[in-house]
C-alpha cells in the first residue's frame, strides 16, 4: 500500500484555503499512485480554533468542508482531521479523524484522550470517544489514534485508558497518528520516546503526521515520521516546512524510495529556525509585511532585529533608536552599526523633548519626592508611545523585545518595553539570548561583538546595570527554570545548590509580576512552559513560598 | 440535626488565614449547639488557584490545612472543601469535600462533574470521581454533590452522568452542595432552576453553600440557600457578604428559627452592588488603599469614579482631568462638578505640552501624511503615561474605565485608555452604563445630569462623536449580546431584525480587535460571557462570518 503523508500549514478558520490545499494534495497523490493520504489533526479548520468552536456556524462550515474533501476521494482514500457535532449525550463536539473513500466519509473516529493541561484545552470542547475501532482497507487493519491518544503514559500523569492497547487488541496492523503537536526545545526526543515506547510495547508500526505553522502562541514544527516495529525511523519530514512524501507499507514495515530522513538540527540552530519561522508565518497569516522595533543597542533588541531581518527581509524592518539623556554613546553607535550590517532602515528619535515635557507637566506632583521607578518608567513609556505612533502611521507591526528572564522577574515596564503585537523572545532566557547571538555572530557576523560583550543595562538612570537589581543571569535563569519549567518550590530549589535568600527573592519577583504578564503580548512558545495560555496564575492570591 | 452554613470570603493560597477563619466558625457553631458545619468548595485554598495547583508544595499545604481543620472537629462534624492528591491512576489531583468528625477526616468525597467551559478549567487539574457515596451521620444519609455535580442538565450540553441520581439511588436523605459558583446577572434565577429542578426530580432537599469574594476576574456572590422537597427556599443568605447561619434539619425538611430570607435585589441595584464589592475586595485582598483614574467628564469615567468612591471612600480616590486642545469646556467643568459632588480629590493636568512634544518629535515621520488614528492615539497614550506616572509615584492603583461595548468593537486605544490594573466596567455594556448612572443619579444625586445627557464623544479630534463611527448604542449592544453572549452568527442576528450591513460591520470590528483585548486588564465579570479567560479566541485566524 502506498501512503502519502501531508505535513501542511493550515490557517485557523480558513475553510476555503485549507480545503483547497487538502484537495490539491489528494489530487497529486492520486496521480502518483498513492492508495491513501494522511493529513494532520483538525486539518480543515486548523488547530486550535479555541472558542470559535462555540459558534454553530463554525462547526457547520467544518462539517461541510469535510464533505467537500470526501467528494474528491475517488480512487484514493484519505484520513482528514476535523470537528463534528457529537451525535450522543455529553459535550457538543468531537475532535475526529474522518476516513474518506469512494467519494464519502466512510468512518468517523473520535479522539479518546483530550489533552487539557499546559497550552491544551480540549476538554473545554470535546466529548471523548468511549471505544476504539479499526478500519479495514486493502487488507490492512488500520488503527487511528489522534495525537494525545498515543501519549497515555508520557505526561506528568498516566491516563486511565490506552487507545493503543485497545487498537492492538482489535488486531491493528498499523497505527496512524494524525497530530497537532506543538514545538518546544526537546520535543523531538520526547516524541521519539513516545513513538518508540508504543512501537516496542505493541510491535505495531506508527505513522505520525503533524501540522506546521504559527498559531498565536504556538509553533508547530511538523517533523512527521514513520516508525517501524523494530524502532527504526524510516522517514522524518523537515522541521517548520510544509512537506509531502510518499511511502510504501508492506508486510508490517514502512519503506521509502528516496529517503529524505532529516537529521535533527542542534538546539541553538533549531531555536533560531523556530523563531524566524514564527515571525514569518505570523506576518504571512495576518497579512502584515513590515515590522518596527525599538533598537537600544542592547543584546535583546539586537537579537529580535536580526530574527526579524532573517524572517522578513531587511527591506521590511525598521529600527528606531530612541536615545535618552542616560543612553551611552556606545549604545547608539552599536545600534547604528547593527542596522548597517543587517541592511535595514533605521531612524534616530531622541526622547529628550517628550521626556522633559512629561517632567514639566508632572512637576507639581513629583516635586519634593525621591527620583525612582516613576521617573524610569516615564522613559520606557515615552518610547512605547513613539513606537506605537510610528506603527499606527506607517502600518509596521511592533515587535516586542523582552526576554523570558525579564518577563519572569518583571524587569520591564508595563505599557513601556512590554508593548508590541508579538513577543519574539519572551520564551527565551537571557542565557539563551547570548547563545543565539553567539551563533548568529559566528554564522552571519552581523551582530557587533560589543553588543554581545558589554554589560547589560536598561540605561534608565546614570550608570545603571542589570546586576544592580538582579543576580547573575546564569544563576537567575537556573532558578527560573526550576521554578517555572520544573515547578519546584523554594526548598527544592535551594537543595539544588542555590542561595536561599536569592531563591526567595527571585520567586517573590516572579509572583509579584503576574499582573504585568497578564497584559503582555502573545509570546512565541519554544519551551515546555511559556508565559501565556500555558501558565495561568491568579492575580488576587497569596503566594507563599 | 442542627446545621451551620458558612458563606465566607477566602483568599487563594492564604492557607493560614482561610484555616483560622474556618476554625473560628467551627468553634462558634459548636458553642451554638450545631451538629454539622458546611463550608464552600475548595475553602482551605480558595477557588480557583489555577496553575498554583501544579506546584506540589501548594498541594501539601492544602492537605495539611485540611488535617489541621479536622483536628478542631471534636463534638461537631464539618464538611470542608479542598484539593488532595489522587490516590489512583489519572490526573494527579482531586477536588474534594472532606467529611470531618472525631478530630479527623472520616471520608473524602471527590467531585464527579468537572466544569470545563467559559471561566472554568477544572479538567485541567482534576480526576473525576468514578462513583458517588453516602455519609451516615446521626441517622441521616447525607449525599455530597460538589457544585457542578448538581448541574448535569443545566448547561448548553447534558453530562453523561448524574451524581444526584446516583445519590438518590443510594438512599440519600439530603444533598449538600458545597459550591464556588460565580456571579453574573441572571445567575440567581439560573440557580433556582437548577435546585428546584433537582429537588423536583428526586424529592430530596438541597443545601447549597457558596463562597463570596473577588478572585481576579470572578465575583462570587454567596446567596447560599436551603431548598426543601416542596420547592420552598427556607433560607437564603445575602449577596456579596460573609454570612453564617444555623438551620434545623428534621424529617426531611430544613427550617430556620429567625428566617433572614434575603429578597433578590433588582438588576441595576445588584449590578451596582457587585461592582462596588469587586473593587473593594480587590483592594482589600491586594493590600491596596488608594485608586486613581482619568476623569474625562464622560459617562464611563463618571460611573467608575462613583463606584470607586462607593467602594473605597472619597478620601481614597484621585480623579485626574487631562484636557487636550480638543476637550470641550463642558467636559472639564462636568468632571470638576462630579468630583466636588463625590467629595474626592481631583487634579487638572493638561496634556498640551506632552502632546506638542510628541508632535514635534514625530514631525519628520508624520509630515505630509493625513491626520488620523496615529494622532488620536497619541493623546490617549499621553494620558495613560501621565496616569501611570502618578500611580507609580503615589501608589494609587489605576482603574480602567472602558465599557464592554467599546472593548468589543475596539473603540479604545491599546496602551492608552485600555491601561489599568482592573477593568471595572469592561463587562458592562454602554446601555447598562446609562442605566447604572440613572440609578445612581436618582439614588445619590451626585452625577451631574449633563454627564448623562450629553452626546458621547472620545474628544480626540474636533467635533468627534461616537455616532460618527458606531451605530446607536441600543443597536450596537443588541448585536453584541447576540454575537458574544448568545454566540449567534451573522445570519441569525439579521433574522432578529438588525440591518445586515451593520451586523457585518459590528462582527468584523469585534473580531478585528481580539489583539487589543488580549492585552487588556482583568475585567470584573458580571455577564454570562465576559472578555477574559471565559472567551478565548485565536489571534491568528480567518474570521469568516
Amino acid at each position: 500500500m502506498k501512503i502519502t503523508i501531508a505535513q501542511l500549514n493550515f490557517k485557523i478558520g480558513d475553510f476555503e484555503g485549507n480545503t483547497s490545499k487538502i484537495a490539491d494534495v489528494i489530487f497529486n497523490a492520486k496521480r502518483q499512485g498513492s492508495d491513501l493520504v494522511v493529513f494532520s489533526e483538525m486539518s480543515v479548520c486548523g488547530y486550535m480554533p479555541e472558542d470559535l468552536l462555540d459558534y454553530p456556524y463554525f462547526i457547520e462550515k467544518c462539517e461541510q468542508s469535510l464533505e467537500v474533501v470526501a467528494q474528491s476521494c475517488q480512487g484514493i482514500a484519505a484520513i482528514v482531521g476535523g470537528v463534528v457535532r457529537n451525535p450522543n449525550k455529553g459535550r457538543l463536539l468531537q475532535n475526529v479523524a474522518c476516513f474518506m473513500n469512494n467519494g464519502r466519509i466512510e468512518k468517523i473516529i473520535p479522539k479518546t484522550l483530550l489533552p487539557t493541561y499546559d497550552v491544551f484545552t480540549e476538554a473545554r470542547y470535546f466529548e471523548p470517544a468511549r471505544e476504539s475501532s479499526i478500519i479495514e482497507f486493502q487488507g490492512v487493519k488500520i488503527g487511528i489514534a489522534i495525537c494525545e491518544d498515543l501519549w497515555d503514559q508520557y505526561n506528568d500523569f498516566e491516563y486511565t485508558t490506552s487507545p493503543a492497547e485497545q487498537l492492538k487488541t482489535l488486531g491493528a496492523d498499523i497505527i496512524i497518528n494524525p497530530s497537532a503537536s506543538p514545538f518546544n526545545l526537546g520535543k523531538q526526543s520526547h516524541r521519539n520516546r513516545v513513538f518508540s515506547g508504543q512501537v516496542n510495547r505493541f510491535k505495531i508500526p506508527v505513522l505520525y503526521v503533524n501540522q506546521v505553522g504559527m498559531h498565536t502562541e504556538l509553533l508547530f514544527d511538523g517533523s512527521s515520521k514513520a516508525v517501524n516495529p523494530n524502532g527504526d525511523i524510516s522517514i522524518q519530514l523537515p522541521e517548520f516546512e510544509e512537506s509531502v512524501a510518499q511511502l510504501e507499507y508492506h508486510h508490517g514495515y514502512f519503506s521509502v524510495e528516496n529517503s529524505n530522513l532529516t537529521i535533527g538540527t542542534d538546539n541553538v540552530a533549531l531555536l533560531h529556525k523556530a523563531l524566524v519561522f514564527g515571525i514569518r508565518d505570523y506576518f504571512q497569516k495576518m497579512g502584515f509585511k513590515k515590522a518596527v522595533l525599538g533598537a537600544s543597542g542592547g543584546i535583546d533588541s539586537a537579537l529580535v532585529q536580526h530574527l526579524a531581518v532573517d524572517a522578513l527581509g531587511a527591506e521590511n524592518v525598521l529600527a528606531v533608536l530612541m536615545p535618552s539623556r542616560f543612553s551611552s554613546e556606545g549604545s547608539v553607535s552599536d545600534a547604528i552599526e547593527l542596522s548597517k550590517n543587517l541592511g535595514n532602515e533605521h531612524i534616530i528619535l531622541p526622547i529628550e523633548d517628550v521626556h522633559s515635557a512629561y517632567e514639566g507637566s508632572l512637576k507639581p506632583i513629583f516635586e519634593g519626592t525621591e527620583v525612582g521607578l516613576a521617573e524610569e518608567n516615564l522613559q520606557a513609556r515615552s518610547r512605547a508611545v513613539l513606537l506605537m505612533a510610528i506603527s499606527n502611521k506607517k502600518g509596521n507591526i511592533l515587535l516586542n523585545t523582552s526576554n523570558k528572564s525579564e518577563m519572569a522577574v518583571g524587569y520591564s515596564t508595563l505599557y513601556g518595553d512590554l508593548c508590541g503585537s508579538l513577543s519574539v523572545i519572551g520564551d527565551v532566557y537571557k542565557t539563551q539570548v547570548y547563545a543565539l547571538c553567539e551563533y548568529l555572530h559566528s554564522s552571519q557576523g552581523k551582530i557587533p561583538r560589543n553588543i554581545i560583550e558589554k554589560e547589560p543595562s536598561a540605561e534608565l538612570r546614570p550608570d545603571q546595570k542589570d546586576s544592580d537589581s538582579l543576580p547573575l543571569y546564569s544563576i537567575l535563569d537556573g532558578i527560573l527554570r526550576l521554578y517555572i519549567e520544573e515547578k519546584k518550590g523554594h526548598n527544592e530549589i535551594v537543595m539544588e545548590g542555590y542561595d536561599a535568600a536569592v531563591v526567595a527573592k527571585v520567586i517573590r519577583m516572579v509572583n509579584a509580576n503576574e499582573y504585568k504578564r497578564y497584559q503582555a503580548p502573545p509570546i512565541l512558545r519554544v519551551s515546555t512552559k511559556s508565559f501565556g495560555k500555558g501558565r495561568v496564575m491568579p492575580l488576587v492570591a497569596t503566594y507563599e513560598i
